[in-house]
């Protein structure tokens, strides 16, 4: 078994999103502390954000919007409209948020896109998600870029047949188990998880601790000793 | 020369786009119309967006948080929060519109696709693209799809490297002067106008009339015989 291809996920894999979602999320609770405690506002947001996840997708517009119009409800329309040009400026904000790749993953990208085809996987906004690439100076190290709207197994079958040699001789690193490992290892791939301290409500989801395919890495310095192991003779 | 690769645009070329964007424009006016004459909120809506293009990219979710800002500033913030509640209104309408494919579109691209390689290429929200695609019944006819953040000559380039054998051998066929003919043929593929009869602001340029690998058509039934007229012997 040769694996040719490795996949990796962006937020919270390379750099920090959640962490800036959670702060601007702590913003908006502030905002809107005058009309309720802070769990029910973030409670309210999170529905909101659920049930237009179908319409808006991924990323940080339709996540402004879902604010917008959480403010607008938890007030029954009677939110003061600083309130409304504060969460257009946090919204805004989010979109020109400055990038540093995480610890260790510069090294660690280098080490692998000299022994494997290297494509970056991920969700949300389209423009926005090129921009943090560029910002990264990262993108030089990867073969391809692929941004879905929806990261599930066909996603992984048509990105590791067309910029690979199919899902069996590839493997994707993210920091979901929902979005990274579960369809990556439904399409045959194989799936290492590298956790982010925080982990988005909707990405919740629990391990499949035991599937041969699957490993947990304490962080992505431990990414190529995995790949090469799982290539090696024994492997 | 032979065609292999022809490039196809979607909004305004395979079904409406800006006529329900002009409809939502007409009834922001509507709605602001106390703040101030019809004129004078849509230049400043047009100011907005096109400042907000570098951040929000193209597409309806930037278009909303732009005509929520705009209002904000029309009414030094003393804007109804109703209206607010109708801008995020007319927002979701234009994500969940129905897709109709233009006139002729159906019968062209089904004759496209038997001679040639027929690749989507469009810009604007991901998830909202791929929904009107398949709403549209027209998925099946194209070989790849493409959505990408902006057309500019290397966009060409690297879709029709990507999915054909380069731009010298691609044509690509929309409604955008300014998107779809002058940067593809930059890339050195050829173009062809199919004009739609209302052109956002922002697209607006001359046609290179005179151009060797330019044809302005008068509808898309027209581009079989001019993509086939260039393959033949006389090409």
């Amino acid at each position: 078994m040769t694996i040719t291809t490795v996949g990796v996920d962006a937020d919270d894999t390379l750099w920090h999103n959640e962490t800036i979602f959670r702060l601007t999320h702590a913003r908006f609770v502030d905002l809107l502390a005058p009309y309720g405690d802070g769990e029910a506002i973030e409670a309210r947001l999170a529905e909101t954000e659920k049930r237009n996840l179908r319409l808006y997708g991924y990323g940080t517009k339709g996540f402004t919007l879902s604010m917008i119009e959480t403010a607008m409800d938890l007030t029954d329309g009677a939110v003061a409209t600083s309130v409304i040009r504060e969460i257009l400026a946090a919204g805004r904000e989010m979109l020109s948020h400055p990038v540093e790749p995480l610890a260790g993953v510069d090294l660690a990208l280098t080490t692998l896109s000299e022994r494997y085809r290297l494509v970056l996987i991920t969700k949300g906004d389209l423009l926005h998600q090129e921009q943090k690439l560029a910002a990264s100076g990262l993108g030089d190290l990867f073969a391809a870029v692929e941004i879905v709207s929806e990261k599930d197994a066909d996603t992984y079958r048509r990105v590791f047949a067309r910029h690979g040699t199919g899902a069996e001789h590839a493997a994707m690193a993210g920091n979901s188990v929902k979005s990274d490992v579960i369809p990556a290892l439904q399409a045959g791939a194989w799936a290492a998880l590298i956790p982010y301290p925080l982990v988005w409500a909707h990405e919740a989801a629990a391990a499949p601790a035991d599937h041969a395919r699957y490993r947990e890495l304490g962080s992505i310095s431990e990414l190529p000793a995995w790949l090469d192991g799982l290539s090696s003779p024994a492997g």
